[in-house]
């Protein structure tokens, strides 16, 4: 990773300062929009991005996505390289993504993302020279389609803390979820959540949303007679780290005043058809009938689109419906972001790092050594990157003081493995944490085996 | 369809005088080229669309429609972003065009719009914010190569008026011919028909020229000793509605003398594979023999190109063939449309409306609500709009008083139907014309039964 | 072909003066870098090609030509249209290349064209009327990556004459190395072959390489004890004709110091999968063990990217690896082409003409006269294109004194044909060299008779 180079591979991989930043540049080049009339006056007055070139590499289908992202570009002055077919690109002739984004690199101030892999963004900004922006990577995320919901959400709603968001549909498959339930647990705000049958939100996420963010979970009893449709609620302490603090018996009264409140939002997502095979028979399908409850009356209805079904076309002329703007929204957003990024070094922007990562270990061999991340869809299972690849976790403190271990470039956690020594070649060796440079992790003991280890009878906590 | 913006989804959404104005801002265009040399010089004098980005949205093949608008904008100043493939857009997704065109109208300031299907580009009109241009929508209309056409008639011959066209090939399949007509009937211009072997001109073009237009048909008789490849003929009469008044029975002393005329221009289409499974076996070839005979001595070939054979390559270095000049006049035809088009507002341009289309009733009603257009390639048959089109039709006032029904979207006629009362569930009901918001109308009895509908016995004439 | 119009379809279009003054525009653009972090300020000091537009026609996947190619035109203030995808450009509908440059030349100022047939530039220059670029045509030549290789042999080693050049892989169907090798001939580097079986040089390159560029090989007694690797080795003589008077016996002592030395440079291929069925299984890989050897102590790593597993990995972060900086260097070196190309007539650059291509005499028939080139890939043989093509060969004086004919396309040569007359319809009519307008060459005696030539009996020599 070329040093002093920013890339956004995550919406973790922004403060909430720099987020707000990018909300006060975009609500400027809204207001200097005026008259709708003049939208297109908005490249006129800006020369944010002469003279760079924004290359998109696209191995995944998209149409919202790049050419907002192209249209920013050009808004703001600078030019666009566009690679968007992966059968026509170098990677039909079998070329890996991080052979590509190097010499990519060469050729643009800054490349946009998208990749079927997860963790793809994370791999690239490891080899690329320029800023890598993540424009959606397998499952894992969408950073800037959730900079546009925050976006939206700021706008109705003139606020996002303690804001109650209702999210629908596939929350397993959809990356832009993933994204968005970190930015609202930052922002304070309580998340709903609805899925498809067999589309809850994975595990990790889950994980991270309580460990990481601070989120308190709600006994289902406490809302369901009220919320059936809901399958899971987090609501944020008023104060970081005051609920956390507790142990899960109780729910003090500030969550109840939470719980009272209308939805604020109601966010649709459609069924991930390219990450399962079949969507099973009951996906919700949200129409005007769905939204006639009361607590309904003034929600605001958001979608990444595009929609396949489960957004009825009757709700376009209700005036809960924002999710045109929503898309509206992506060019300024992007124009922000774009002119952050590329101005990073040039003192006009001055970014002071991502969320906070520090206090994790990371844990870093070749990937012909010990464990490999258990997502079959991460990014160091694709067979052109395995030359490029190694086995990188982050050692997490998990949720009853045991460790896991989060790859590096899915985020996906590991919470079942066996410590070695490579040097000893032995396995069961020690507790949780006690690791140094010859520590080797495997899935099992019977990896740890195959691999001639022998068993010390150490086992985790 | 928003307010206030123009759209040009069929060559009839222009005026004629419209037409002559963007003849004559191209004619500047070209003349300020001077020396060839200077070609690319054309952007360096004009800023024109600086600021403003084109979005080309092409769902079906093309080089020189989608090259020459871009090469068009970029030369007017502006930018452009390309969504050129379906496989790699959001339709791979399954989103529809009206979801899709609402989303770019946020990323440029006018789109191009190329569609499989008839119709598409109306759809289009109706859910964009910017203009929408037709670069092709399935068979129904090409308008800007029928812009072109013209503007090559008109530098090649000095004038349209009277001007003898023969059109040879696929005139049923070929949507550039469809709009070529309707213009080469509205500037003066006869026209004779020589279409391969089952691909003749639509029944509903056939009507529209010669009820709408005004086009007179010669009788065979009289025209195919002299030219027995022509398969049908009309002329246009020297003053409007002239010959239209008088019954089918004989051709005036002008109609003759525009009959002994050389052949002007012989415009020569290709067989459209992607509209039909194959070529019957006797598809026209046109080269120097074929033009050898005396009518055409001084005969402009013309071609929208590509070519696959039906025109033969030996003709390239004849005097007479025009067709590489036709395609260079793309680039300053779309300028000037593209010029007017983005400048209608600040008014640069006023736009006075498009052909006449005053005196139409439109009836318009839900998709789920009676007949159906009949056309099976029009867009309201394509499962991913089936949600954003309704059943809507002009009531026309047909050749011998019965009326028919034209589809908004396709443009194609349905003489037979059955008219109902959607109240009174009761089909036959009254004659044509005398409509109320209850009408509904049915492909035939048996689907009104089918409906519900009882019988009231009062036939349509 | 226009006249006046400069093409560049092989890199001997280009005379050694004009690639070293491409070279040092190259190095000014470099050179004005200064601070690598601004690279993408390169733009905003020329404006070389404002007002210019630069359209990529790719028939074949491609990321880094392409990019690099438009990377390159919006630096130098230009613009770019692109056509990357056969599938949805107008070749699907059947259009020639031939026809299709023809008409994007309407739309841009310069052309770069990468197609799977060899010769297919070279067809496209008859056509165009601007300026072709070769990207890549089939197996034959890729001028530009030439120099891209060539610049950075000089950037890295300070000269081009004498170096000792080893190049690994497909050199059979590699187009990248039939131009390198051209090139390295005319600037005096000495040439050593590491074929992997199968995939030797093919017949007609080499023949070039000694007959054309006067390169003398060496016989494989002389180094194989050294270098057992090498299947062929060309050196260069220290003065032009000096070695190439002297008969195949011998190598004078000039040559045993060019072995002695050191390998200056080794350049790897990968394997084309899309020229070839599949590779033989002992496709050379080059990692640090094979380099390990003193005399690629100091050698430099080329490789024209993408690799697909015959450069090991493991070399990126090793010191003689500079295939990263080459493919860097892609986007100067092609500002510095275009630069030149498109001022070629403003008296900016004046090229003097290609490569010597004095003293050959033309053979030019139409294509179903006589013999058609030999090589299945060549572009004549591609079925759109035969109304387009004729048979066009150079008369080349061969080995012996023997006449060979090279396709004016694909430039593979032909060495066994009989000579007929057109006029007498006899074959067999005349020695080498004595040729008529009436000449008309056969593949063998049985093609002329089965044209319905008679047997003069007077066969070549």
């Amino acid at each position: 990773m070329a040093p002093g180079i920013r890339h956004i591979a995550s919406i973790n991989d922004l403060t909430n300062s720099e987020i707000e930043r990018i909300f006060d540049v975009a609500d400027n080049y809204l207001d200097s929009l005026g008259d709708p009339e003049f939208k297109h006056r908005i490249g006129e007055s800006t020369d944010k991005a002469k003279g760079r070139i924004l290359a998109s590499l696209f191995y995944e289908p998209s149409t919202r996505t790049r050419l907002s992202f192209e249209s920013a570009m050009l808004r703001l002055g600078g030019q666009i390289v566009t690679s968007a077919d992966p059968a026509t690109s170098s990677v039909a002739k079998g070329e890996s993504l991080a052979d590509s984004v190097r010499v990519v690199s060469n050729y643009a101030d800054v490349i946009v993302l998208r990749h079927p892999r997860d963790g793809a963004a994370r791999l690239a900004a490891e080899y690329a020279n320029v800023p890598i922006i993540n424009g959606g990577d397998g499952a894992h995320e969408h950073p800037t389609q959730t900079l546009c919901d925050l976006f939206t959400l700021r706008r109705e709603n003139k606020h996002l803390k303690d804001l109650n968001v209702a999210i629908s549909g596939d929350l397993r498959g959809s990356r832009t979820i993933h994204s968005f339930v970190y930015a609202l647990a930052r922002f304070g705000a309580n998340i709903m959540l609805m899925p498809a049958k067999g589309m809850e939100l994975p595990a990790h996420v889950d994980a991270r949303l309580r460990e990481e963010f601070n989120c308190r979970t709600v006994p289902k009893e406490k809302y369901q007679r009220e919320n059936s449709a809901i399958d899971a609620l987090y609501v944020t302490p008023d104060k970081p780290h005051q609920l956390s603090l507790i142990p899960n018996v109780d729910i003090d009264e500030a969550v109840d005043v939470k719980l009272r409140k209308k939805i604020d939002v109601f966010y649709v997502t459609r069924f991930q058809k390219e990450r399962w095979a079949q969507a099973s028979g009951d996906y919700p399908k949200i129409d005007a009938k769905f939204l006639k409850e009361a607590k309904y009356a003034e929600t605001s209805v958001l979608h990444p689109l595009p929609r396949v079904g489960e957004l009825d076309v009757s709700l376009d002329s209700d005036s809960r419906a924002v999710y045109f703007r929503q898309a509206a929204y992506g060019v300024p957003i992007r124009m922000a972001l774009i002119d952050l990024l590329i101005h990073s070094k040039d003192g006009l922007a001055r970014y002071d790092g991502g969320f906070d990562a520090t206090g994790r270990t990371l844990y870093d061999r070749p990937n012909s050594v010990g464990m490999r991340c258990a997502n079959p869809n991460c990014i160091v299972h694709d067979p052109l990157e395995r030359h490029y690849t190694r086995n990188k976790f982050w050692l997490m403190a998990g949720n009853e003081g045991a460790q896991r271990l989060r790859c590096i470039y899915c985020e996906s956690d590991i919470e079942e493995y066996v410590v070695a020594n490579s040097k000893k070649h032995e396995f069961n060796v020690m507790a949780d944490g006690e690791h140094t440079d010859d520590t080797v992790f495997f899935r099992n003991e019977e990896d740890a085996r195959q691999a001639g280890y022998r068993d010390k009878g150490k086992k985790r906590a």
